[in-house]
Formats: C-alpha cells, sequence, structure tokens
C-alpha cells in the first residue's frame, strides 16, 4: 500500500499545481523565480537512484515535460535541475526557470536568500496557468 | 559526425576519469567532497530535456550508476544531484556525495566557496579507484 504524505516543509513552502502519474507538481512560493518541485509519491525514497527503474524513467519523462513547459512559458535563459535534499529528506526535484540578472544569478538558488512569497491572486493565477497547461497536454498526448 | 569537444572550463577544474557509453566522467578536483561530473558527450547541448529521448534514458542510467558506486564507496549521508550550467552551458550533471558537517553542509556546493584542489597523488590515486569500479562493473553487466 502507498502510503505517500507530503513531507510538512515542502507543504509549508509550495502551492500544489497538480498530479502527474507518478509525481506530485508544487510551485514554489518565491515569486522572484519560476520554480516547480516534482515529488514522486512513493514512500520512503531519498535518491533518484532508489527508484525502481521504470519510475526512475517516469521521473525523467515528467521531468523533461515540466522543463518544456517552463522553457515556453517563461524563456529562462537556463533551467535549473537539482535533487538536493540536504534538508528536507523526501525525494524532490527541483526545476527553477533562471534568468541572467536574477537575484541569484550566477550562483545556485538554494540557500541564496529568504524566499519571497507570491500575493494570494499571483500564486492563484500561476497555479491555475500551470495545471491548465500540464492538464491540457495530458489530453493531448492520449 | 560529433563534434564533442570538453568545455575548457570543465576540464581546467577537473580529471578525466572514462568514458561511458554517452557521458565523459570527471572527478572534480576539490578534495573536501567526492564529486564527479557526467557530461553527454553530444555537441551543443545544454538542457536534459533537449536530448533525443534515447539519450536521456542513457543519461539517467549511467547517473545512477555513478550514484550507486558513490554511495557504496563514500557512505554519504546524502547525494545532491544537480544540472546547472549558469556559468558554463555545455550540458553537465554534478554527482555530490555530502557528509553532516562538511563544509557547506547544509547548503549547497555550488557557489559555496573556492575549490580545495587534491595533491597529485591523491587525485591519481581517487581517479584509479573509480576508473577501475566503473570499468569492473562494465564487464560485469555485459
Amino acid at each position: 500500500m502507498n502510503r505517500f504524505r507530503l513531507d510538512p516543509r515542502l507543504s509549508a513552502d509550495t502551492h500544489e499545481v497538480c498530479d502527474l502519474t507518478l509525481c506530485r507538481v508544487l510551485l514554489f512560493d518565491d515569486c522572484r523565480y519560476p520554480w516547480l518541485i516534482l515529488v514522486p509519491r512513493l514512500e520512503q525514497t531519498r535518491e533518484i537512484h532508489h527508484l525502481p527503474p521504470e519510475a526512475g524513467t517516469q521521473l525523467l519523462k515528467e521531468s523533461c515535460r515540466v522543463a518544456a513547459l517552463m522553457e515556453r512559458l517563461f524563456t529562462p535563459d537556463k533551467l535549473n535541475i537539482g535533487a538536493l535534499g540536504n534538508i528536507v529528506p523526501q525525494l524532490h526535484l527541483h526545476h527553477v526557470a533562471r534568468r541572467i540578472g536574477d537575484p541569484a544569478w550566477p550562483g545556485p538558488v538554494w540557500g541564496h536568500s529568504p524566499r519571497q512569497a507570491y500575493s494570494v491572486q499571483a500564486a492563484a493565477a500561476r497555479v491555475e496557468q500551470l495545471r491548465l497547461q500540464l492538464l491540457l497536454r495530458d489530453i493531448e498526448t492520449e
């Protein structure tokens, strides 16, 4: 039985977007960077190479889909993709759309500075935009 | 024709370990952290989702293999895996074995502090250890 439960620290710092086949998609609540996090809905997995091979492949597929969507919507200069997990052990994969001159550029966003939350309205609008795009793509690729 | 050429900044900061099917394996020259970098030997690819699907799958496979080897050799508290590329555009995937209490813990190693190079002897020994393990595993899985 899969008893997936989102880590409360991830929950506190994000807005839920939607569930893909394997992963929950979260919007990190920092309005300075488009920043999505994929969390495989599996119990107690901490490292990508601990995933069953088919789940690893699905994670890659969903990561590429999210990356392509972010590239299309936000035209970043670079995507930063990372699985760190030094603080939150639950496996989660960051996708951050970086722009030359953004607050942390060219350094990493992780550990740079406290996040700056979206307004309620801006968060709702961004979540809706992302959810529609991800669900639309689901219909298109069925 | 594949005109792969390693970015000179990656070359300057690393020791070459070996070539896997897709990727060149590099040891980052910082003796404070076991740190391996995979570079797909393809021209001008900057993002993982730009790779042909079969190359993406192969990158995942080689990443998992390197991660499992690092876990076995270095017993880290956490692996940090990341594709950043804000400074060096050539696609490269970091694998860093982190320990609680290491200089950057629990923050990211990227952007933390200047690297501390291995001695010539220590670098040669580590490269040899890694190369043997990766080539041995090649023979075992054939």
